[in-house]
């Protein structure tokens, strides 16, 4: 039988096992034009938190009773489609289906001789890319620069920071353990690790990991460290507003200091990054990426989980820090 | 007897006039290579307040017992510099001092013939060329947009909707009274206005103001306007920090909703603007401006406070909403 995850609750605070529901279902017949596509890599996202509420954003909110959505590595196991072919893989944005019907359409295709099929979600995917092009479209990082990174161990972080000392950069990362915090320093090559679990002023932890204050600002968390990153910036900061994991699961709309006056002073600028506002930018990102990718200058985390029926529960890990980098499921 | 006014006091939340000391002292005599300038008219602005603080900011405190400095235009009354000549203009940072002696460096010649002296310190002067490159290098208005604008009927508002005009884009100013509503709308051309202090809620206020959404808002207030403000605005919208009245007086750092999510979700930018790091721009701003001013496309108010010793009181009276448009002194 074929199985499918679907969306039971709109999670209240931090989403538990219990707003999902795995279902049974007939997988159907292929049609003329239609390919049969069987799951191989599931990307588990932060993001995904805000489609599971019931509001209006960027992208349509996921329907109850309905299959959640995220990107997908699958293989072809059926095709009446002649683009595509049995044994080819794909990439794109697909259901929590073990096996599914497609047309086809925006599917790409994978070269699995290029780079391990589960890059494509990850240091080659939207996540890299994230890093990618928000460093490129607002960070402006110059030689010398100090570029702060939170989330420093995730999969945008990791990428970000590395991607920062190729432009010659300083690079600090903010992370939840001291595990994470030696890795993004052994692995990586960050400069310096704060570990804001165990430090009590995360704002002077800043102010001495950064001694010529903070240039750019890559922000995966919001809230707090957000905070104490705007305490530390330089004249002209970038700071990006990737991602606020941090708030996501937050039931009240969060408060926190004003942010206008600090950056009046200092002429900074503060500013949201979507990828998917960027797909005209993919491919040369993708191909920076791949280039850095092969001749060593980046490398990559990958926290795999196996078991399509524990994809909730890897969703689930991602607000507990439990990965570092990026977190698959693999079926 | 000549006479300058010092900041007595560094002020507690909202100035008082116990906070500054009118002395009289000696004009000296001016030596070789001089000048003696009479103040014909003082410019008081909000900003200054922050220079009260005794905090590194963007430019020095001002000291204890010393003159206030700012915008003055003044006249020369003695002369031994051979570049300036007795009853010629100059504009220039100057202290709060009925007469003074100076050795003409960074002063600017006004010339009386295109425009009135006050005007050098408004719509030609800090405030136009703020209004003017605050939406040139962040605003990037586009024709059919939609420019809120707060402290509209300000010195830097009441210009900076008037160019939204020009460039054929909705605008909509929030002001404190109905006066300055209706004042706005009748005499600069906006499109609709909202009175802060009377509306319930002036996110709704806005929302019905700007039925197509908030491309740019240009913010000279801060606080819970720019909280509404932010709540109404589009994909990809332009938040110009160029000024915080309603904080600057804070004596604690104030709270409000975080930022960060909102700019993720709309990919919004959000960005301190200061007029003082832009000198490079300011000789095509003025005359950006001058062209609008004698075709009749830009006009201004001014509210002109007499006497030299009311000086402190006119920089009181801006937290009052006691002006429309530029706030000056005219000795």
């Amino acid at each position: 039988m074929n199985q499918q995850i679907v969306l039971k609750n709109r999670p209240e605070g931090k989403p538990s096992e219990n707003d999902f529901e795995i279902q049974e279902i007939e997988t159907g017949e292929i049609k003329a034009g239609e390919i049969l596509l069987e799951s191989k890599y599931i990307s588990v996202d932060p993001y995904l938190r805000g489609r599971m509420r019931d509001e209006e954003s960027y992208i349509e909110p996921f329907k109850l009773g309905k299959p959640i959505e995220s990107m997908i590595v699958a293989e072809i196991v059926e095709s009446k489609n002649p683009n595509f072919s049995i044994g080819e893989h794909v990439i794109g944005m697909l259901d929590w289906k073990k096996q599914q019907i497609h047309t086809g359409e925006d599917l790409r295709k994978l070269d699995k001789s290029l780079a391990p099929l589960s890059a494509y979600l990850g240091v080659l995917g939207l996540t890299g890319v994230t890093a990618f092009l928000a460093l490129d479209k607002i960070g402006n990082l110059k030689s010398g620069e100090t570029l702060l990174v939170s989330g420093a161990a995730g999969a945008v972080g990791s990428i970000a920071g590395q991607i920062g000392k190729i432009k010659n950069c300083r690079v600090v990362g903010i992370a939840g353990s001291d595990e994470k915090t030696e890795h993004i320093k052994e692995k990586f090559g960050f400069d310096a690790g704060i570990n804001y679990k165990t430090t009590a002023n995360i704002t002077k932890a800043i102010e001495n990991a950064c001694p010529d204050g903070v240039d750019v600002y890559f922000d995966n968390v919001g809230g707090e460290i957000l905070n104490a990153a705007l305490q530390n910036i330089n004249k002209a900061a970038r700071i990006i507003c990737c991602g606020a994991i941090s708030i996501y699961n937050s039931t009240e709309v969060p408060t926190g200091p004003r942010p206008e006056g600090i950056l009046i002073k200092k002429s900074a600028v503060m500013q949201g990054f979507l990828v998917r506002d960027h797909i005209q930018d993919f491919q040369r990102a993708i191909e920076g990426l791949a280039g850095w990718l092969k001749s060593g200058k980046i490398t990559y985390d990958e926290t795999i989980i196996e078991g399509f029926e524990n994809t909730p529960k890897a969703f689930i890990q991602l607000f507990e820090g439990r990965n570092t980098g990026k977190m698959l499921v693999k079926i």
